[in-house]
């Protein structure tokens, strides 16, 4: 039984864009090869880790007179780690390219994310099956999950079942660390001589997964848009009702891309960037004297409302915070066995308790929190014993601890307003929203393109379109070498290869827009309301790319 | 220095459509009487109170080839209570109403809401200032506020300023209180023949405004869609990612008219309705109970995950809440002067004093509340010393005592799936939307009738158009006598005249709609994907009215 809203109904009609190169078909293409490539650091290393796939060339598609013909291929698909706008639009574009070139070729979709390769669980694509996904949101049609791709053993059993189903490409659509397992994978099968090529393609809302040649992960568009919708309408009602500040914390534990980029969008008084906040070695008493100076400083001016963004990671983010929670991190693992703090039997005991095992500092700052952060941080563990920091309520420890500082100004007189917050978090609302027009079209572009770059024999690339900023006829498609994205990084406790994570840079172009309006944006109410995504009507409405890819490219080209 | 988003240059562009019979200016109208009204109860009492004012005939108004001149008037408008998608609409109809008709009328707009008319501050409307708000969200136009214009002082106040102005008719903008605030007003005007008249405008996105006359408030339509918008895209989250229950409180504490919509809009796993909850006295274990049975056995099919949306006013609902509640509300204001409670060093001990004070029953309701919840009631109490029951985390209240039974099931070998829990809360994001197209053109006919009302020298009125499911020009512009909405109600321990809300009917065909696919939706994943709200493109999408509305509708039709 269909139940389709209808938006759905109207989304599945949508034909994706693709770069003029591809528009051809597959068949109609050539492949330039750029100068060969190193990883972006420990060069030695990465070549001696990825024999076999080190040091490829970038490869740029141009649209041939000559056509070649495409021979029959199996190939299978994987949608790995969080869901991104766009994702479904990934498959769509690779089925279409795989049909075009040879109607006998398959797509096989590995269910449940990266363990349906392992394990067997697959289905295999049927017009009729995609149809129904063409344009939506989610990950539904296989399904994702984070099971990491990495040992011997789970390449061997993947070996096997793309051998049984005759798949010789595998397709893995995931982040910065499904791609680093994708380039691992596809050592294993040239180092096995298995013959098969793995081909990734770049999805994050996050927006921590680009570099030269990726200029934006894909759902990063969609997801934004749909966070800058909401806090516009909330901008919109504060300025309306001048009575509450909202402080509107924003997913995105690692970089803080998505809050900067949701706050250009709309403006709000106060945008916090973790990577600043580290940076600075800000202290927590520090982000809470530079909040606390902009909400006073509005009072003055009789206006007891605001709005501050503020991404999910911070508090990871501010060193002595970290160093605490490392600290915390390595006592609770001995007082989840310690039968006075279990058996404890009020909640203040159990601070008591850890604070007298913290080393000074850090039993400072936890003394510092909150008693709602203090017992957050001490609620259960993940399964590696650490403290689950998306569990801990940043926007309201930032809440209470203003509240306090601010009510100590006012019997110092020093503050004359009022001060009533309204906590909020926004993440799950954005990553399975209908892709704009822009994600879909670029997801649509990135599968066909994958597609295109695995019938040029090629393996361990990340499927690259890029010159976004211009319209999609004009984009160019090609690939880079996963291993050039590499670098060697401590993980729990040894150094491996994985693809370095793109942080928020303080002197590049998007930070340095918002840097240049915050005072400005903090005092006078410079809100914008972008409204929630548009998929037909005006083009300045329906076809605006973000402004860190608009302020990013720009300023490419002002370098060159 | 304007700052506009492209979506608001868009907006700024549209022009609303009117009613056929407004279409042609207000100086080709007719006015149709109705048969004279009666109010839906106490009709003595509400005669008695409003003895210039009631039993006036209900207007339809039909376009005529004889013009009328209408001479120059001033008119006030106000925008009180909480925001809703639309006001400024309202506003731009009524001046495009009133300056078309006589370019020397004016139209002054009081700031922050009805404390402007008393306070005498305003501002005069012009062209340039009005349309920069055409199709927009928000009340930021002049503002908003809750004072409540009821008392002889402020009446009196508002004379002077009307009458310093030269101000013959004024507008309020407003939901049930504020429209019985509006009838008072109209009353007083009448008795002490100053020649004023007062119109009112059905305001409120809770959707509890409504009757025969008045189809639905406005803002419902826009609200209701973004919310439904959210929860489509946390249902494709949940349903890709498959690990999470959604816990999502909607915003509306005295109806459910809002959970409901959304709901039907979505079609989650699990819907409270409070109205429901009352009825059949559930109490708050009945409900745990409810929503357990659907997780557990969903768990059984292996689906550890599900959506359930509630509404915000549900524990007030809870007849054993309630009752526990006002008990509270009686001991806190003694508790509050009590040193042994103010002073008491831990938490545990203030419960422990709060359950000694409170009756059996009461204390046993309290004791059964998790700590978080427990804290909360205890926090600080409104202005008139009652809890402040919108603080009150009814989400995580839910998940964390259906957690403890779901761990009890489990040791008892009845339950065997895990259960991990997200809690939203969603209502500043509705509220300041850009009015959808339903809401931008049913706002402006609103506004632009309004006039026609004061023009035909109507008082006391409320702005009607309805056969809303039509097309804007089949729509029915015409006034309903505030006096036909009210009864008799206890507030503040008096008996007054107020407009009666309306509550979700529990034999009305919306309700029933949920009713009848409850299970199904419960335990089939039937998620619909609304999408954000599109104002451009089909009109399948654009157009769209809520399935309230549409069911309502139908079902007078049937009953006709």
């Amino acid at each position: 039984m269909k139940n389709l809203s209808p938006l759905q109904e109207e989304r599945l009609k949508y034909q994706p864009k693709l770069p003029a190169s591809l528009a051809g078909g597959i068949s109609n293409l050539v492949a330039k090869e750029g100068s060969a490539t190193e990883s972006v650091a420990n060069q030695a290393e990465i070549k001696e880790l990825f024999q076999n796939t080190y040091g490829k060339p970038t490869i740029t598609f141009a649209s041939s007179n000559e056509s070649n013909t495409i021979e029959a291929r199996n190939v299978g698909v994987i949608l790995s780690g969080g869901q991104a706008p766009g994702g479904h639009n990934v498959i769509a574009g690779l089925y279409d390219a795989i049909k075009q070139s040879n109607p006998n070729s398959k797509l096989y979709g590995f269910l449940g994310g990266p363990s349906g390769i392992i394990d067997g669980k697959y289905v295999e694509f049927t017009d009729e099956f995609i149809n129904d996904y063409r344009n939506t949101g989610g990950f539904d049609i296989i399904g994702s999950g984070r099971t990491k791709l990495e040992t011997e053993e789970q390449f061997q059993k993947s070996l096997a079942v793309c051998q049984k189903l005759g798949i010789t490409a595998v397709v893995i659509i995931g982040g910065d660390d499904s791609n680093t397992n994708a380039a691992l994978l596809a050592e294993w099968f040239v180092k096995n001589n298995t013959g098969i090529q793995v081909i990734g393609c770049p999805k994050t809302i996050d927006g921590d997964l680009k570099n030269e040649q990726i200029e934006i992960s894909f759902g990063f568009d969609t997801a934004t848009k749909t966070y800058a919708e909401l806090i516009g309408n909330i901008e919109r009602d504060a300025n309306s009702a001048k009575k509450y500040w909202h402080f509107i914390k924003i997913m995105g534990r690692s970089a803080s891309h998505v809050a900067l980029e949701a706050a250009l969008q709309s403006q709000p008084n106060i945008t916090l960037i973790s990577e600043e906040v580290e940076t600075k070695s800000m202290s927590l008493a520090s982000v809470i004297d530079y909040m606390v100076d902009i909400i006073v400083r509005r009072a003055d001016m009789g206006k007891n409302f605001g709005i501050a963004v503020i991404p999910e990671g911070l508090i990871e983010f501010i060193p002595e915070m970290k160093s605490m929670i490392a600290n915390l991190n390595d006592i609770m693992a001995e007082l989840e066995n310690d039968s006075v703090f279990v058996n404890a039997s009020t909640i203040r005991e159990k601070f008591e308790i850890v604070e007298n095992r913290l080393s000074a500092d850090n039993a400072k700052v936890y003394n510092s929190l909150p008693a709602l952060i203090k017992t957050q941080l001490l609620a259960d563990r993940d399964p590696h014993g650490n403290v689950q920091v998306s569990k801990i309520e940043t926007e309201k420890l930032l809440i209470e601890m203003i509240s306090t500082r601010l009510d100590e100004l006012k019997s110092e007189g020093k503050y004359i307003g009022k001060f009533n917050a309204q906590a909020h978090f926004f993440g799950y609302e954005g990553r399975c929203a209908f892709p704009s027009n822009f994600d879909a079209d670029y997801c649509y572009s990135l599968g066909y393109n994958a597609f295109a770059l695995i019938s040029f024999g090629l393996t361990g690339y990340l499927s690259s379109v890029r010159n976004l900023t211009e319209p999609a006829s004009k984009w160019i498609a090609g690939g880079v070498p996963l291993t050039m994205m590499m670098n060697m990084e401590r993980r729990h406790g040894e150094m491996k290869p994985v693809i370095k994570k793109a942080l928020v840079e303080l002197d590049g172009p998007v930070f340095k827009k918002l840097e240049a309006n915050r005072e400005d944006w903090a005092m006078n109410d410079r809100y914008l309301f972008a409204g929630a995504i548009q998929y037909f009507g005006p083009s300045s409405v329906c076809d605006i790319t973000t402004v860190t890819l608009q302020l990013e490219q720009a300023s490419k080209l002002l370098n060159v």
